[in-house]
């Protein structure tokens, strides 16, 4: 056998395995699918010395190679696996979603129909090197019924292997080994074999940066809902009212507070009938956070005068396309509310965008004319998010608009399934 | 101008007029929406004349080439033009989707969530020679707050280009002729460039055989809701006691009402308890109908005692898989519902199945083990379809899981918006 008739078998039994596992999830009771999750946790914990020791062994092997962020995230204390199996128990307490019924009623002709949720099936998850997704990914999926392939990214996969003997260590005495499968390759190939498998993986969600995501939609044949980027937008009205501190506060923290997610922000647009008078004091605001500003021809001379002075350079059509996710931040003045709505159109990535202002039919127009997912009305757009949106853990922040948009929870792991109950019915 | 240049600069064209037009279709009003639609039904009926010339010009050129079915979808009678417009009038008449609030709770923070229901943005609605669509799919993007592109089939032309003419009669005075884009090509490659265009299109609906759901899978960069095939099952359980004349009813609707559709059966499962009892009527109740079988080992000699006597062939592993779309049905005995759940899993499209019986444990192991689209229990098939399950007009019935999953109606071509109402939070 080569390398590459073994990739795509590794793969293809991965993937054949975890769908092998469906009628039996299929028969689980909600009790049997918390009970499954529960005993996850038990098992990552009592695993935590081996996946603390993964950790070390990992951080030793790339610590040349990687950068300190990518080091932080594969570092793994005891506490950070604590928070892990802690996770795994706050997914196991969220509702059910399985066997929801979302509509019912009875035909005219006697039938009982009724809609409700089931599981997709098979549910591959692409990730980087988060050895929380994971758990997640696996707690996510199971509560909702589904078999799920894992492919981590190779820096944590020492990490991934033992939280995965965890996660079989729980599932096997339930006869669920086969509903979480992990492929466990560095060749970056596995990903595009993976999403051509038409018929057996239902859905792919990708998580990672531009790279993942533009092999994942270059080579997949199944649906794909992508965890892309964000190019999130504050837009400042000219109806201001009271709303000045806030304009100011909302800005600062859209921007500075965690620039590396997201839905940070990443373009200011303002109303030239305000921009003379909230400028300068956002201005000195984001200087004082650290922000960088590239500015646009009307809105440069008006910082100049911010004390202190951010450093501004001057702002390309490059700018109002790119996501900094760091202490940089484009600025422009725009002449109208609909012009402000037409650059985010053109510019936006449709993840998050935020409006300050004190009139209701502005902020109801701008909510209209913004296809985004999450439209931030006198709040920051960092609270795009399922945990603030109180839907828990959440699977990833689709950028797409079919299925799920926005964050998604375990609801969104489901489709429908139409059953109807009759006595002989049939059609005239 | 080379000829594929403009071919593609066409289909760039409509795409982007439908989606210059999404601002002002995002500001209307539902009574707005309504009112499109009762012009579009206005207008269809003033040009009724030319719509019917129009198809008796296209059935005079094509009479040769075309099948008898084919030429009989493209004849509109005075009456036919009627049922388009009392169509439109219909889905007028529907509830409006737009702006439906989903969720909504109030954030520990003060921050007010909404989910609102939101127009995907534009819909690409690919099909074959059905006149009626043209009118039926415009009105249901509409209804739905909707850009539409449609790209009908090559023999229905003319009729398409005066539908389109009535279409665009009764919006260019409401500034909304871009709405609706009709790409007015015979070159089949105009689909494979339209299911690229990412950024412009958000949504392909493709309706039709498999050598264009193929194409357009093959092709598409952009999500595709399929409107494809079914090999749909009917499996009599061995606890029957009093429905055994309700089972032969039912296998005959499901197999011979309207045998070209996709709601259909196409294989006939018995469990092995009860086949020597009711496969010999069944087989009796077939053969009047004109239905010829493809038998498995078991199932064939029992079927030899029917009086009439079905004319039967031996099933191969082909004809699982099937879908006639004719008067033929293929027939096997198994030893479980369990077994046909396998049967079906490994042959069946997900479309829909029926299972009959009087055991209401078997019901529930069926409804959970079979992953379709819709199940009926003790009754037809042929049920499955948006009319019966009182959704309206449909745009087609989605074999796909993700998004829509059975008939999809106009909410179906909505997606999501998180809006929040805040008062000037920030995230700590």
């Amino acid at each position: 056998m080569t390398a590459a008739e073994s990739l795509e078998s590794n793969c293809e039994r991965a993937a054949r395995a975890a769908s092998s596992a469906r009628p039996r999830l299929a028969l689980l009771t909600p009790a049997e699918r918390t009970d499954a999750l529960r005993r996850i946790a038990a098992s990552i914990r009592a695993r935590s010395d081996a996946i603390v020791a993964a950790s070390e062994a990992s951080e030793r092997e790339s610590a040349a190679e990687l950068s300190l962020a990518m080091l932080d995230r594969l570092r793994l204390t005891p506490q950070r696996v604590e928070s892990m199996a802690v996770g795994v128990e706050q997914i196991a307490a969220q509702p059910d979603p399985i066997g929801r019924v979302v509509e019912g009623r009875t035909l005219p002709n006697g039938i009982r129909l009724e809609k409700r949720r089931v599981p997709i099936g098979v549910v591959l998850v692409i990730y980087e090197a988060r050895p929380n997704v994971t758990s997640d990914a696996a707690a996510l999926c199971l509560k909702s019924g589904n078999a799920v392939v894992l492919k981590g990214g190779k820096e944590a996969a020492r990490i991934n292997r033992e939280v995965v003997a965890a996660i079989h260590e729980a599932l096997a005495p339930l006869g669920l080994a086969d509903a979480v499968r992990f492929v466990d390759t560095p060749d970056r190939r596995a990903v595009e074999l993976l999403v051509k498998m038409r018929g057996v993986i239902d859905l792919a969600i990708p998580r990672g940066g531009p790279g993942l995501i533009n092999a994942v939609c270059a080579a997949a044949t199944i649906p794909v809902v992508k965890h892309d980027a964000g190019n999130c937008h504050v837009y400042i009205d000219e109806h201001l009212d009271a709303l000045e501190d806030a304009a100011e506060k909302i800005v600062v923290n859209a921007k500075a507070q965690r620039p590396g997610v997201c839905n940070a922000a990443e373009t200011l647009l303002v109303h030239q009938a305000v921009a003379p008078r909230v400028l300068p004091r956002i201005g000195a605001a984001l200087a004082k956070a650290g922000v960088e500003l590239r500015a646009c021809p009307r809105a440069k001379p008006i910082l100049a005068s911010s004390n202190p002075r951010p450093a501004t350079k001057d702002a390309t059509e490059e700018d109002w396309k790119t996501e900094y996710l760091d202490l940089i931040l484009a600025v422009r003045v725009v002449d109208s509310l609909e012009d402000a709505c037409d650059h985010i159109r053109r510019f936006g990535s449709q993840h998050t965008e935020a409006i300050i202002t004190s009139s209701l039919s502005a902020a109801d127009r701008f909510t209209s004319l913004v296809d985004s997912a999450s439209v931030m009305v006198n709040c920051s757009t960092r609270f795009a998010d399922g945990g603030e949106y109180g839907l828990g853990a959440e699977i990833g922040i689709s950028t797409d608009k079919l299925h799920a948009r926005g964050p998604m929870g375990a609801e969104d792991l489901t489709t429908f399934q139409w059953v109807l109950h009759g006595s002989g019915q049939v059609r005239g």
